[in-house]
């Protein structure tokens, strides 16, 4: 069974599995230098500003999550060529991309506490170089050569900017239900870690019950990471790690906490979500007030659950295969996400 | 001898090319009607948005240029598939992004006479659309299977975006070469002209040679094309047409016209395109102005010469194939190109 315990940083959850992202780290570790080769290769221009602002957002370092799991599948199954290199680069890209975008839309300054790109070299440079980055992710995924790659991860980029489109559309209503917010990051978040961790199944030409497998690890994994991003941001942990707390809520964005503290709450506290996530109009007090109704609801520990729910499937997508190093350390890295303060 | 006599709008020119788009536009018809079903039916998603934005796209009625080159080159060589459809439509998506994307940079509130998307959706949709529409180019371009068509094209959509940056960085730098210049419009406009002839041979599976002809031809045609557009952008035939004229001097942009003009200019004509383009400093009859700066230096009558030398590669690329009617029709294309009024 697929559930974790319900403590907040268990170091095992029920299946053995170690909350870290450490084992999958060094497991790749080898692989990821390379794909930070290539992704410094990819980005060189004669256009000054394009290799720039990639190592900006190189430097910015998140966790590179994504590629390691292309990695990570491809070796699982014994790939031995170097296509993994190139469809994890591709997939760091398309993401990259996808995040220069976003910060234009949502007139984001900040980013993993640094200044975003729109702020340092504008949104003009921020939007042109995002294509590029795509373009050159297509570019790297068809010399890879694999037909089932490409179907899978241009079917992501496809769906991801729809997501971001739908979510445009359909920001700021408080009213959003849960699943209508499940179709959001759905497309936003696990459509991408879904086919990063299937095309390293497809790469090493993995029957479909495997492939589907995969599929199914990623999407869920991106599930539960997303919605723990969403209840991290009204929790005081990040506060603790340097890192700014009610980011969503200042740029009125609809997250679950939100949609389910909308929903259980009073008329009264309706109106609260309203006036400050519909209508932006957000006074001294209003975060801590936001994270109260939050916490009388139980909100932001439903989060967490709903999560957990999503952790156990992909910990349950896993289970067709025989134990080995890969899958334990890629299990390890559910627990990471469902238990991660940061 | 592929040169192309010196008057204004011949009907016929040096190679008894036509200079008139129809007999391509009538050839492709039927299949372009099929092109149209095609985008309408990938632009179907259930965020209404979506749907909205892209028939506003198609509405605005361009030329369809692009896709008339992939179907055209396609059929020229007896292709009976149907793959050239998908391909000219994922041609017309690319195309159709980088309009969307490059009038949030620009800030243009018009595009042929009609609002922008952003003007009537905003920037954030236009970015997020373009996004969608690149994603559902390239996967129309997996199904289509060919593996050529997809490195050429994710080659030009690379090349288009590093063009769009570069431009970005020189924009407003009045000493800007014509090689340089050069650079930026074969980025810009040329590549994706040339991908999308190309494709139409790969398609047909033709060999190098044949290929290569075609390739040539549409890079040749779309450097003729934009030339002849930024010479447009400053005279007075465009204004009979109920166009405006000066939109590119108003957008400080630095098209061929005022890298010559600058180029032959004296020093206080320098100081007059410093003040206007870079520094943005424009006053009532300064395009008048501009206008005459340009006319006294030959420098519209240049751009369309240099256009007609393009056109003249273009249309000897286009020499090895023997005389058929698809190859009339895109040499009449290339005279339609530079004489063109509109």
């Amino acid at each position: 069974m697929g559930v974790f315990v319900g403590v907040v940083v268990p170091l095992t959850d029920a299946q053995g599995a170690k909350a870290s992202l450490k084992p999958l780290q060094q497991l790749v570790e080898e692989d990821m230098a390379s794909v930070n080769r290539v992704i410094l290769d990819k980005a060189i221009s004669d256009v000054d500003l394009i290799p720039e602002l990639a190592r900006h957002l190189i430097k910015s370092g998140g966790k590179r999550l994504r590629p390691m799991l292309t990695l990570a599948a491809a070796k699982m199954f014994g790939y031995g060529g170097a296509g993994h290199i190139q469809l994890a680069a591709s997939v760091e890209f398309m993401h990259t991309a996808t995040l220069l975008h976003d910060d234009v839309v949502d007139e984001s300054d900040l980013r993993r506490g640094r200044k975003t790109a729109r702020i340092l070299w504008g949104n003009q440079a921020s939007v042109l170089v995002g294509d590029f980055l795509l373009g050159q992710a297509f570019k790297m995924m068809v010399d890879v050569g694999s037909m089932g790659s490409l179907e899978i991860l241009s079917n992501a980029a496809a769906v991801i900017a729809e997501g971001e489109v739908m979510q445009l559309a359909a920001s700021k209503n408080t009213a959003t239900t849960e699943d209508e917010y499940l179709l959001v990051i759905n497309a936003k978040t696990a459509a991408l870690f879904s086919a990063a961790a299937e095309v390293g199944a497809v790469i090493a030409e993995r029957p479909k019950a495997e492939r589907a497998a995969l599929r199914s690890y990623g999407k869920n994994l991106g599930l539960a990471f997303q919605l723990i991003d969403d209840a991290l941001d009204y929790s005081g942990e990040k506060a603790k790690l340097g890192k700014s707390v009610g980011d969503d809520f200042r740029e009125g964005k609809i997250t679950l906490p939100v949609v389910l503290s909308f929903r259980r709450g009073s008329e009264q506290e309706r109106d609260f979500w309203r006036r400050t996530l519909q209508e932006g109009e957000i006074n001294d007090g209003d975060l801590e007030l936001a994270i109260g109704y939050m916490t009388n609801h139980g909100a932001i520990q439903d989060t967490v659950e709903r999560s957990r729910h999503y952790g156990a499937i992909a910990y349950d997508a896993m289970a067709i295969f025989p134990d080995n190093k890969y899958k334990s350390a890629m299990l390890d890295a559910v627990a990471f996400c469902v238990n991660r303060v940061s």
